[in-house]
C-alpha cells in the first residue's frame, strides 16, 4: 500500500466535553524519552505521581494511581474489584455515566437499582434514601459531575446515608477533578475514577483512580477472583505501591503519559487548588453571561451547573451540525454536541483546565454568535460584552 | 506540598523486553496538538492506522485497531470475547504470557485446559492434537512469541488443528509483530493482540488487535454479555468501524498515542516489512555471535530462537542485579531481568525495532563484557569481533 502522509492534527481550541487543551508543557513532557517501566528514574515518576493526586483528589489514600487506560476503564476498575456476583448495587442515574455505570455493574454480576433523577438535576438524598430503604447493599454509586448533563452532584449526606446500610461509596469524578473541588476523605468516598483529558489538560489514556482502605478490605477479602485480570486492584497494587519495597511487574505502564500527567499535575499544585477551583468558576459565570445575553437557555439550574461544562439548548430552527461544523471548520474550536437525550438538542461547551481562558470565551462567544446568525438564529444582546462585565473588564 | 520538579527522564538506550527505543519522529507525532476523539481529522488518523496495522498483521480483517490500553489489556480483550462461560478453551503454556492466558481465560469462565511445554521450547503440534483430542473446542491460544523466553512459535498445521474441533484460534502477537512475520490470513489465525513498544517501537499504551469475520461471529452470537464493557468488540466496532457511515462515541480514545502509533507505523512500511524482519535477523544473529564468543549460554535452540529477544543465562557466581545495575547507572542501557522461572537466572536482551541496531548490539557487548569483568566473569573472547563478523565489518 502507498504509505501514508505523516499525521498532522490541526491546532484545535478544544471546549467540548474533553479532551481538553493541553500546554505546551505538558505535551514536552509527553515527548520525553521513553524509559522502561520499571526504571528507577520511574519509580520515582510514579510516586510523585501518587502524591500529586492524592493532593487533587483531596485524599490520603496510598492506592492512588492512573490505571493505564481512559475514564471508562477506571470506572470498570472501581465496579469489577467492589462487586461480587450477587452484590445489590444502588446507582445514582441522571445522565449517560450513570446509565453507564449500571451497565457494567451488571457485567459484573450485580443486583443493580437504578435511582433516577431528570437529566439536568442532581440525584436527591431522599431519593437514594428511599431506594436504599436500610436494606444491606455493597456500594452505592455517583456520577460527581455529569458529562452529559453538566450537572454537579452534592457529596453531603452521602457518606451517613451509606453507612446505614454498610454501603462502600463509590464516585465518578472523571469530569470533576481539577476543576471543581472533591476532597473524598472530607466526603468519606470510598473510590473515585476520573480522567486526564478533562480539567487536568492531560492528553487521554490515563484513569486517577483511589481506593481507600476500606474499599481495598472488600478488595482483598473477595471470595472471587476480580473479573478483570488486567484492573484487578490485588495485583495492580503490588506495581503501583510495591510489596516489600520492590514494584513487582504487571503489565507495561504507559510511561509517557505518565511523565505528562506528572506536569499536568505539577501545573494543578503551582496554580493552587482553590485558584485553579475560582477560575473554573469565575470563567464559567462569564459564558453563561455571554449565552444568556445572546438569548441562549442554558437548562441546569445554577445551583448545580458545572463552571467547567455548560449545557446549551440548540435554538428552534438551529441545525445542530452546522453551527459545529462552521465553529470547528471556520474557527478550529471544538465544542460538543448532546449525547443521550440531549443528542441534536443541546450543545455542551467545556472550559476546562488549560482550556478555561477569557481569550477563550469570547472568542467562542463570537464564533458562536455569527455561526448562529448564519444558522437564521439572530442573538438577543451582545454576549462579549456580558462576558467581559462578569470576567471585569466591561 | 512541595511541588515536585519536572520529571527528566534520562536517555536510555532500551535494550530490555521493551519498551524498546522509540525514534525521534515518534516522539514528536506523540507531542502534535491532541484533538478530539471525534475529530474528522482524528477519523483520518484511525483510518489509516488501521490500514497499516492489516499490513503489519499481514490481514484484511476489517476490526483491525488498536485497543486503548497496554497489551495485556489486548489479551484480556480477545480472551472476554472470545469466552464463553464454559467454553473448553486450550492454551499453549511455555512461559510467564501463556500461563497469563490461563488466568485471564479462568476468569471469563473458560474450562481452561493448558498445554504445557518446557520453558525454552515452542509447544509441540503433537501436544495440541493430543490435548484437543477431537473434543469440541471453543478457542485454542498460543503464544507466538513468547517474551519471558525468547522462544518462537511456529503457526504451520494450527489451523487444520483447530478445524478439527472447531475451534477459533487466538495468537498472542506483543513481541512478534513488527520484527518477525505474523501473516495472520496465511495461517488461518482468527483474533491476534499485540503491543506497540515492543518491535513497533512506539511508546507503550496501545494494544494493536485484529479479529476476522469468524471470531466476530462468535462474538455477535455471544447469548452472554461480554464481561468487559471496556473491551466489547460490539460497542469498540461501532467507534473503529463506524455504523451507517457515523463513529459511534464509545469512549475517549487516547488520540496522541494514536497519533505516534500512526508515525510508528509509517516508519514499518516505509523501511518494508521484509528489510525489518531482514534487520531483526542479522541483527539477531551479530549479537548471539558477540554473546557467544564471550563464552556466555544462549539456552534457546537456534531453530526457534527470537531475534529481536536474546535470554542469556547469568553465568555461575555472577549476580545478577550488580551486572544490569552497572549497565544501567554507567552505560544507560537497559537489559531485562528473568521473569518467572527464569528470575535471577538469565538476562533477556532486546533488539527490537529502532532499538535494533549495529551501535546498540557492539555497544551492549563492550558494556556486558565490562560489567562482568567486575563481577568476577572474565570474557572467553572477543565478542565485539564475533558480531562485526556476523554484520560484515569483520
Amino acid at each position: 500500500m502507498p504509505v501514508p502522509a505523516p499525521a498532522m492534527p490541526p491546532a484545535r481550541v478544544l471546549m467540548g466535553p474533553g479532551p481538553s487543551d493541553v500546554s505546551d508543557a505538558v505535551r514536552q513532557a509527553l515527548a520525553r524519552p521513553t524509559i522502561g517501566h520499571l526504571d528507577p528514574a520511574f519509580i520515582s515518576v510514579m510516586d510523585e505521581v501518587r502524591d500529586m493526586l492524592q493532593v487533587a483528589f483531596g485524599t490520603r489514600n496510598a492506592l492512588t494511581f492512573p490505571v493505564s487506560a481512559t475514564g471508562s476503564a477506571g470506572m470498570e476498575c472501581g465496579l469489577v474489584n467492589l462487586i461480587e456476583p450477587g452484590d445489590r448495587v444502588v446507582i445514582g442515574v441522571n445522565g449517560v455515566f450513570g446509565g453507564r455505570m449500571c451497565e457494567v455493574a451488571r457485567r459484573a454480576g450485580a443486583e443493580v437499582v437504578p435511582v433516577a433523577a431528570p437529566w439536568g438535576e442532581p440525584v436527591s438524598l431522599d431519593a437514594l434514601r428511599e431506594t436504599l430503604a436500610g436494606q444491606p447493599t455493597a456500594l452505592v454509586c455517583l456520577v460527581h459531575a455529569e458529562t452529559s448533563t453538566g450537572v454537579l452532584q452534592p457529596l453531603d449526606g452521602l457518606r451517613a446515608l451509606c453507612d446505614e446500610v454498610g454501603a462502600l461509596l463509590l464516585l465518578d469524578t472523571v469530569t470533576s477533578l481539577g476543576g471543581t473541588p472533591v476532597d473524598l476523605d472530607e466526603h468519606g468516598v470510598d473510590a473515585a475514577y476520573s480522567g486526564t483529558q478533562k480539567c487536568l489538560s492531560c492528553p487521554p489514556g490515563l484513569s486517577p483512580v483511589s481506593f481507600s482502605e476500606r474499599a481495598m478490605a472488600k478488595v482483598r477479602g473477595r471470595t472471587t477472583p476480580v473479573q478483570s485480570w488486567y484492573l484487578d486492584l490485588n495485583l495492580l497494587g503490588r506495581y503501583w505501591l510495591g510489596e516489600g519495597g520492590k514494584r513487582a511487574y504487571h503489565h507495561t505502564a504507559p510511561v509517557n503519559l505518565c511523565v505528562a500527567l506528572h506536569e499536568a499535575l505539577r501545573e494543578v499544585l503551582l496554580e493552587g487548588l482553590e485558584c485553579r477551583f475560582a477560575r473554573h468558576q469565575l470563567h464559567g459565570e462569564a459564558l453563561w453571561a455571554g449565552l444568556g445575553a445572546m438569548g441562549l437557555e442554558l437548562p441546569v439550574d445554577p445551583a448545580w451547573r458545572l463552571p467547567q461544562l455548560t449545557v446549551v439548548k440548540i435554538p428552534e430552527g438551529v441545525t445542530d451540525a452546522a453551527v459545529r461544523g462552521r465553529l470547528l471548520h471556520h474557527y478550529g474550536i471544538e465544542i460538543g454536541g448532546g449525547l443521550g437525550d440531549l443528542a441534536g438538542k443541546a450543545w455542551r461547551i467545556g472550559l476546562m483546565g488549560a482550556a478555561s481562558t477569557p481569550r477563550n470565551i469570547l472568542t467562542c462567544l463570537a464564533a458562536l454568535g455569527s455561526a448562529l446568525q448564519t444558522a437564521g438564529f439572530t442573538p438577543r444582546g451582545d454576549g462579549i460584552a456580558a462576558a467581559e462585565a462578569r470576567l471585569g473588564r466591561g
